[in-house]
C-alpha cells in the first residue's frame, strides 16, 4: 500500500502523542482528543489513520495499546539506528549534547570534525575524529544515516564521501542544497530560511492562503 | 492577490539563489537553470514567479536584478527584525552563536535564560537575562519575533508570556505543540521527528507516494 508523504510525515508525531496517551494510563483516545493535542484536525488523522488500517469505533475511539503496537513496528522503534555527525561546530556540537536522548532508537555514534586532532577525541561520550579517517573509520559504526552541519563549502564534497560510502540518507543542515545519486535521501532544514519564512508569514498576514 | 503557502515558503530560497546568481554577474537567468541549482522542477518555479507577476521571456528567461529588487521588497530584506531568544541551553546557545550572521536582516538582540544572572551576562555578544525579567526588559528590544529552545515542561509557560508580551511569531524548537492565540503564528521544528521521518522513509523506500 502506498502512503502518502504528507502521511508519513505525521507518522513519528502520531506515535510519540500515543506514548503519552499511554502513559497516563488511557486504553483508547478519539480522534477529537488526539486533534486538540496536537494540533492537526480530526479528518486528516481519521484519513491517516485509515491508511493504517486502524478505524476507530464511533463512541469508543481508537485502541490506544493496538495503534501503539503498530506504530513501534511501522516505524521500527526497537530497531535503534546508529547515526554520524560530520561537522562538530556550533550546531554540530549541540547535537552532539543533546543526542536526541528522548529517541531511545537513534543515536549518534560518532563525529568527524576538521579540529579533532587524527587520534580522534571524545565529546559528551561521542568519539570524534577527522574527516581525513571517514573512510577507515565509518565502517566500523554501522550507520545508515548522517547529519550534515559543515560550513556551505564543504557540503557538497562530504556528501559525496558520506554516499560512496553507502550512507542512505542525510539530514542537511547547511543551506546548500546538495546533490546526490538517486538512492540517498536527503532531507534540509536550513535554519535561516524557515526563520525567514515565519517573518514573512507575519508581516503578510491575511495575503496568504492557508 | 493572495499566494499559497507552498510558494510563500519558497520565498527566500529564491532570494538567496538569485543572489548567488547576481554576484556571479549575471543578468538573466532561465527557470531551467533556477531549476537545476535549486532541485525545483521549473515547472514549479515558471508557476510560483507567475503569482509574482514575473513572467520569463522565451528564449530570455528572467531578469535578475529586477527579480532580486521584487524579492527584497516582498521579504522586506532591508528591514532588519530582532529576534529574542528564549532558552539558552544546548541549542539555544548554538543559535547564539551562530546568530543567523549570513542573513544581514535578522538579529537576536536579546536572550532569557534560567541559568542567567538577575543582572545579566553577555554570551556571543548577546546580553542574556533570567527569564523573571523578560516582561520588564523584552519591551524595550523592538522584538516580534522569538525562539523557543526552553525544556518540553516551559514550553507553554514561555509562549504564553511571549504572547502576552505581543509577540507575533514563535519558531518553536521543543517537541510540544503549544498553544496560543490565533494572532500568534507558530512554527514548529522538532528535530527528533525530523530524524525519525527520514530514517522511516529509507527504511521504506518505494511504499511512499512522492
Amino acid at each position: 500500500m502506498k502512503i502518502p508523504q504528507a502521511t508519513t510525515k505525521r507518522l513519528s508525531l502520531y506515535y510519540r502523542f500515543l506514548q503519552h496517551f499511554a502513559n497516563a494510563g488511557k486504553e483508547r483516545v478519539s480522534s477529537k482528543e488526539l486533534s486538540e493535542a496536537m494540533k492537526i484536525d480530526s479528518a486528516t488523522i481519521r484519513r491517516d489513520f485509515s491508511y493504517f488500517g486502524a478505524l476507530g469505533r464511533k463512541g469508543y475511539g481508537y485502541d490506544v495499546p493496538y495503534l501503539l503496537r503498530f506504530f513501534r513496528e511501522t516505524l521500527d522503534q526497537d530497531v535503534e539506528t546508529n547515526v554520524a555527525l560530520v561537522g562538530a561546530g556550533n550546531l554540530g556540537s549541540a547535537f552532539l549534547k543533546y543526542n536526541f536522548h528522548k529517541n531511545h532508537n537513534t543515536k549518534i555514534v560518532v563525529a568527524f570534525d576538521n579540529h579533532a586532532p587524527i587520534d580522534g577525541e571524545i565529546i559528551s561520550g561521542i568519539p570524534v575524529f577527522h574527516p581525513d579517517r571517514m573512510e577507515e573509520l565509518l565502517p566500523n559504526y554501522d550507520v545508515e544515516i548522517a547529519i550534515l552541519t559543515v560550513p556551505s563549502r564543504s557540503a557538497q564534497e562530504m556528501a559525496d564521501r558520506l554516499a560512496e560510502l553507502g550512507i542512505k540518507g542525510i539530514m542537511n543542515f547547511t543551506p546548500v542544497r546538495i546533490s546526490v545519486r538517486d538512492d540517498v535521501r536527503v532531507h534540509t532544514i536550513d535554519l535561516s530560511v524557515e526563520l525567514q519564512t515565519l517573518i514573512y508569514f507575519i508581516k503578510n498576514d491575511g495575503k496568504i492562503e492557508e
